[in-house]
């Protein structure tokens, strides 16, 4: 029953990047993390990728001839299929960069494979996470944007010009009155729900009421974040309570277009209001419940991510053993 | 290169059902068309489908010796993978009918597939119709409803609950203000640019202006249709051409929640519009490159079905084929 094999998932983001030796039943051993430094340009920036792959086999005990092959994601505007990032926004300067080409290189010509990054994680979710007794999955990773990866069929949805699972802009409003998302359009989820989206509309709320809130701390100087505002809405906060009542009816009808759409088994949320726990996944289903076709609304598995921030090294080590099985 | 197998499509249709021989090259014989009578019950229904295979079978100087597998396609609510209708609303009364079961057993236990029409019809473009170069392909249905369906890598994208592909149900408008849909929800992108729904924002534009218009006929006991709107925006109505530029606006919204989510090589448009020609097909492609993700707006492929009511019989024959392929 267990796949003893070894592969090395890497997650690069645009502050740090994380490595581990993964097992081929999914088992992650310890990771390492390096600073990406995108600013100090590409090619130290795959240096430091080929680095942290090393760095990780160390760490597991091993050598490279123990791996049987390596998977990268990275963020930002790519053709998967071909290998190639074209010029991400949170890896700038970065432009045009073969990846998965460049590591192999570095690595004695081991083969690589290549994924986004939410897409990784999608498929870490549910290789061994929230997703892993499912066949079909979507995760919605909830950040500074809103991030997102389809699975079906135990494979990820990657769309005809990489942009499958692009979910973080499903448009819940009208572009012309919708609020201005990152992506210079308007009415996108990442707009109304993303943890940046979510202390800008809860500033909005203070400043639209004179209701008292605990959220009001004039002069501590600490930057209002997502997490102090849901622990607010736990603590009975009635400002933050609608702010985090109206992310759940949001995210509600983000996961009713992904019902409509591709009806996964289950719609996963990942990130930072995790932590806030069973109450504000059960305000998510009630509004799937609302809002979404009976039929799904009824059977569809609404989650928590269980990987955090792993799921994107687990779900790359999963592409690498995509790749591997098909040699 | 030919494949000269022979299949049986048939397309349950609330008021008709269409039946026809087609090769495994997509090639179809002249079509049968019987009168579904739903309120005749379901006994009637499927012993009325079986008699249309056979008929087809006879129209195209066969017997049913000669053929390899039928596909049956049918509205509604069902369970794709058990082969079974629940309650479809325009097929009333019938109630959990296992169709391709008991259309085998009419046929001497001929292989039988089972799929969604709107599913179907877009498989049926997409093997031979308007998306015959793609690997994935999206149609929307625009009828009294809107369909849809789904195809990726060839195949029908079924969902974990039967609903995938249920694109007139995606949201283009918060459901606390938008357009009452037959869903009993409001929003959904059906509300707005279905045939019915640009019939009833005529209506509501008429009653809102004091503007000429042709569509003003008092007494001449016609009632409106899709089709006399887009005549008449063709022939210069202002209130018409308000109506269909603001129905390319929504389907362009369509279809940009589509390439954020399955990012197809093409979005396919069937229906009576179609008859509105290339500039209602230019307004959409417009309202994408304005509306959805820059990349894909670039590549997608946007175009009208080419099958016209053939698309249900021709895609249930290609789920025969599949069946038989599997077999």
């Amino acid at each position: 029953m267990g796949d003893a094999r070894k592969f090395v998932g890497l997650d690069v983001g645009g502050t740090t990047m994380k490595a581990a030796v993964v097992t081929g039943d999914g088992r992650a051993a310890p990771d390492v993390s390096l600073d990406t430094h995108p600013e100090r340009g590409q090619v130290v920036g795959l240096e430091t990728m080929a680095e942290a792959v090393r760095r990780a086999v160390a760490a597991a005990g091993l050598t490279l001839a123990d791996i049987a092959a390596v998977g990268v994601a990275t963020p930002g505007l790519m053709d998967i299929k071909l290998g190639l990032i074209f010029d991400p926004p949170n890896l700038k300067p970065w432009r045009n960069v073969e990846v998965p080409r460049a590591i192999s290189a570095k690595l004695g010509g081991k083969p690589v494979a290549f994924q986004n990054d939410a897409n990784a994680a999608a498929l870490g979710e549910f290789w061994v996470g929230a997703g892993r007794e499912f066949s079909s999955m979507v995760l919605f990773t909830l950040g500074t944007g809103i991030g997102g990866g389809i699975i079906l069929d135990g494979k990820v949805l990657e769309g005809a010009h990489s942009h499958g699972g692009e979910i973080g802009h499903l448009r819940i409003d009208l572009p012309d009155r919708g609020r201005l998302c990152g992506c210079g359009r308007r009415g996108c989820l990442e707009a109304y729900a993303s943890a940046t989206a979510v202390v800008a509309r809860t500033r909005e709320a203070l400043d639209a009421t004179a209701q008292p809130s605990a959220l009001r701390q004039p002069g501590d100087g600490k930057p209002l974040t997502a997490e102090a505002i849901f622990d607010a809405a736990a603590a009975g906060d009635g400002v933050a309570q609608q702010v985090v009542a109206d992310t759940a009816f949001y995210l509600g009808l983000g996961a009713a277009a992904i019902m409509a759409t591709v009806d996964p088994q289950a719609v996963v949320f990942a990130g930072g209001m995790v932590a806030a726990g069973q109450p504000f996944l059960a305000q998510i289903r009630a509004n799937v419940r609302e809002y979404a076709l009976s039929y799904p609304a009824e059977k569809v598995q609404i989650r928590y991510a269980t990987l955090g921030s792993d799921a994107g090294f687990i779900g790359a080590a999963a592409c690498a053993k995509a790749l591997a099985d098909e040699a």
